[in-house]
C-alpha cells in the first residue's frame, strides 16, 4: 500500500511509534476534517491528558515567532522535547492559509526533539477553533509533553484559540497601544503571563505600568494568580529562561489549586457545545437547499419577507 | 408614556420622522437582539433599498477614523447627508465594547446632516456580523442615502463585516507589512478601492508597487474593476475628494454591470444561512442542558467517549 493510501489507524500507530511524516499526515487529516479527522480523534482521545499546552499570542509584529524559537532553544538546551503548532488564520474567502514569518523556526527543523507545524483549515467543519484542540490532543496522544500553540493575528477567533491553552502567554512590545487597541480587553482576560518583547527598546517601564494598571482595574477570574510581566529580548535570548520558569510556576500553581482540571473541564464543555452547534450548522446548510428555500429566498429578495422571518419559517417547516 | 417604554413601532416612526434620539434607541434595540430587534427589522425591511453602503477597514492605527472624519467633511461641504456605523468588536469574554478613537469624529457631532453611531453587540444572537446588516437596513429605511461602515480591527469577523458593504475601501499605510500580515489575503479580496493613508510619509510608491503586485497575482472576482490605489493624507484632507470620486465611479460601475444587484442578493442569501445557523445554535444551547447531556459530558471528561462522538449521540437523541 502506498503512503498516500494509508488508513488513519495506520498513520496514527506510525505517529505513536515516532514516525514524524505520519504525524504530519495525521495533522493534515485533522485540518481537512471529515471521517479521517474523526478517526484520528477517536484514537487520540483515550490516550491523552499528560501533555501541557502553552499558548503564545499578541499583535502581528510583536515577535511571537522569534520568542517561540528562543523558547525552543532554551528547552532543547535542557533536553526537553517540544511540539509547536503555529495557527495561521485562513482567508474567509478562499480558505487559503497565510503563512507568517516562520523563517527563524527553521533553525530547529532538523532537531528530532522538536516538531513544528503550521495549522490552517482546509475544510474542517469547525474551523481552527475546533481543529486546534484536536491537533493538540493528537500531539498529546503521541507523547508530546509540551505543546506550544502560537497564534498569528489579533482577531476574536485567534484570541479565543490562544485562550484555550493551559498557560497563556501574551506578547506585547514597549509602547504597545494602537496595534492591540481592538483586542486589549480580550488579551488582558486570557493572559496568565505577559512578555514585553523587544525589551531592549525604549518604553519598557511605561508599558509595565500600563499593564499593571489594567491588571489593577480588571475583574480577573484568576485572582490567586496575578499575571507576572517579564521583559524579554527574544533575538538574544535575554529573559527567556525566566519566562519559562514563570510558565512552570504557573503550571505548578494551577495543578495544585485544581484550576487546571477546572479549566480543562470548562474547555471541554465549551468544545462540546461548539461541536453541537457546528453539526446543526451543517444541518442548516443541508436545509438551505430545495424548493421551499428558494421560494423563501425569492420572497426576501422581493422584500415581501424579512430575513429573520424567512429563517423562522424554514425552521418551523423542518420542526427544528 | 415615558420615552423608556416606547414601543419599537413608535420608535421606528419617530426615527423615520427625523428624531435622532429615536433612531439611536432603535439601534440599541438591534444591538440587544431579541423581540425589539425583530420588530425594527420587520418595519425596516420593506422600506429599504435606496441606501448605499461604503465599508472602511484596515489595520488598527491605519487612520480609519480620521479618514472617515475627512470623508464626512468632504460630503458635508457638498451638502450630502451621511450616516456612519463604527463597528467595535466586543471582547469574547465580557461582551464589553472597546471604543476606538472616535475623538475626531466629534467634530461632526452637532451637524444634523451627520449621524454617527458606534455599534457593539449587547446580546444579539448573531453578533456584529448579523446586527450590522440590520442596523444598515434601519438607516436605509429612515432615509439615509450614504452609510459608511467603519470596522475596527483586522480579525476574520471584522474583515467579513467590512466585505459586506456595497463598496469596500481598504486603508493601508506606507510600509504596511507586519501589521496586516495575518489578513492580507482577506483584505485583498474584499477591496474595491485601496487608500494609502498617511501618504505624506515615506514609502508610498513602494506600498503601491506591493499592492499592484498582489493585484496582479490575485485571482480576483471583480476582474472588470481593478481596485484603484489612492494616496490620501486624512489629517489635511489631501486626496479625499479623489477618493470619493472613485467610490462614486465604483458605484456607477457595479450598478450598470448588474454586479450590485448580484452582490446584494448573494449577501442576503449568506445572511439567511447565517440566521438559520444561529437559530440552530440557540437550539444547541437549549439541548446542552439536562440529564442526558450531563451524562455524555461525564463520559467525555472520563475519556470514555470523544467530544465529536458525544455530540453525535446528543444530536441523534433529538433527531437533529
Amino acid at each position: 500500500m502506498s503512503r498516500r493510501e494509508q488508513r488513519p489507524e495506520e498513520l496514527f500507530e506510525a505517529a505513536r511509534a515516532g514516525d514524524r511524516a505520519a504525524l504530519a499526515r495525521s495533522l493534515s487529516l485533522i485540518e481537512r476534517g471529515g471521517a479521517g479527522a474523526r478517526a484520528i480523534g477517536r484514537l487520540s482521545y483515550p490516550l491523552g491528558g499528560a501533555g501541557y499546552t502553552v499558548g503564545l499570542t499578541g499583535a502581528p509584529g510583536a515577535g511571537k515567532s522569534t520568542l517561540t524559537s528562543a523558547t525552543i532553544g532554551h528547552l532543547r538546551a535542557r533536553d526537553v522535547e517540544v511540539a509547536v503548532l503555529a495557527i495561521d488564520p485562513s482567508s474567509p474567502f478562499t480558505g487559503g492559509a497565510i503563512l507568517g514569518d516562520r523563517v527563524r523556526m527553521q533553525d530547529h527543523a532538523t532537531d528530532p526533539g522538536v516538531f513544528i507545524r503550521s495549522m490552517a483549515t482546509r475544510g474542517h467543519l469547525g474551523g481552527l477553533s475546533l481543529a486546534t484542540p484536536e491537533a493538540v490532543r493528537l500531539l498529546d496522544a503521541v507523547g508530546r509533553r509540551w505543546i506550544l500553540v502560537e497564534t498569528v493575528g489579533v482577531g476574536q477567533v485567534e484570541v479565543e484559540i490562544a485562550g484555550k491553552a493551559d498557560t497563556t502567554v501574551v506578547v506585547v512590545n514597549p509602547g504597545w497601544g494602537d496595534s492591540v487597541q481592538a483586542n486589549k480587553a480580550g488579551l488582558m482576560e486570557i493572559a496568565d503571563v505577559f512578555v514585553i518583547n523587544k525589551a531592549d527598546r525604549k518604553g519598557v517601564e511605561e508599558t509595565r505600568r500600563d499593564l499593571e494598571q489594567m491588571l489593577d482595574l480588571g475583574d480577573l477570574a484568576h485572582e490567586a494568580w496575578r499575571p507576572p510581566i517579564l521583559p524579554v529580548v527574544s533575538t538574544t535570548g535575554q529573559g527567556v529562561s525566566e519566562l519559562w520558569d514563570v510558565v512552570e510556576q504557573h503550571r505548578a500553581h494551577i495543578e495544585a489549586s485544581g484550576e487546571l482540571a477546572r479549566r480543562r473541564a470548562f474547555r471541554l464543555r465549551e468544545e462540546l457545545r461548539e461541536i453541537v452547534a457546528r453539526r446543526l450548522e451543517q444541518r442548516a446548510r443541508e436545509l438551505a437547499t430545495g424548493e421551499r428555500w428558494d421560494q423563501l429566498q425569492g420572497q426576501v429578495l422581493e422584500r415581501a419577507l424579512d430575513p429573520w422571518g424567512a429563517a423562522d419559517e424554514m425552521l418551523r417547516a423542518v420542526g427544528a
